[in-house]
């Protein structure tokens, strides 16, 4: 049986965002999400055709949604339904935030 | 938006392992599992009709499969096809065993 560690293999530097998928089948995906001090760019928004349930498991983030702000912390974890816009505001900037997030329809 | 922490809202202690879904669909669950030195019952192995993924998110763990005995720690993550049979030989007894399962057809 082959076992994997969800917070190994974390490149130090990051240029953008580090996504890898754990998992796929027809109806969901499981994947770990690296963000290093990443936050969206100036006007973008997400607007995702599948709902996304996501875990932080490690550094801080601030989510914006369209009339809430949501800060995160290691552990916390929101589902966010397809198409509620929203967008990443912040991420720690001295250690890597590390997500695991499930795409389902 | 709602937000919840894996981590929060752990009995200090439990006679049984703890299970609680956190989000269920047509096709998989998400649970989260709490563990607290518990074990398989001696001769026990669960044989699933689901596939489970499974990460340890807090404490170690020893799960026992037919030619295979596997030590988990904090973060790492397995996935285990359904009828895989197996159980769980040890879990830390001075801290709870948080797990993160999807079981998914």
């Amino acid at each position: 049986m082959s076992l994997t560690n969800i917070f190994s293999d974390v490149p130090s530097a990051l240029r953008d965002e580090l996504v890898q998928v754990l998992l796929t089948k027809a109806d969901f995906r499981i994947e770990r999400i690296v963000s290093h001090g990443h936050a969206s760019p100036e006007g973008f928004w997400y607007d995702q055709e599948q709902n996304e349930w996501v875990l932080l498991l490690k550094g801080a983030a601030k989510l914006r949604f369209e009339n809430d702000l949501v800060e995160m912390k290691s552990g916390d974890f929101i589902n966010i339904p397809a198409h509620r816009r929203h967008r990443v505001e912040w991420t720690t900037p001295d250690e890597p935030a590390i997500w695991l997030a499930v795409f389902y329809e």
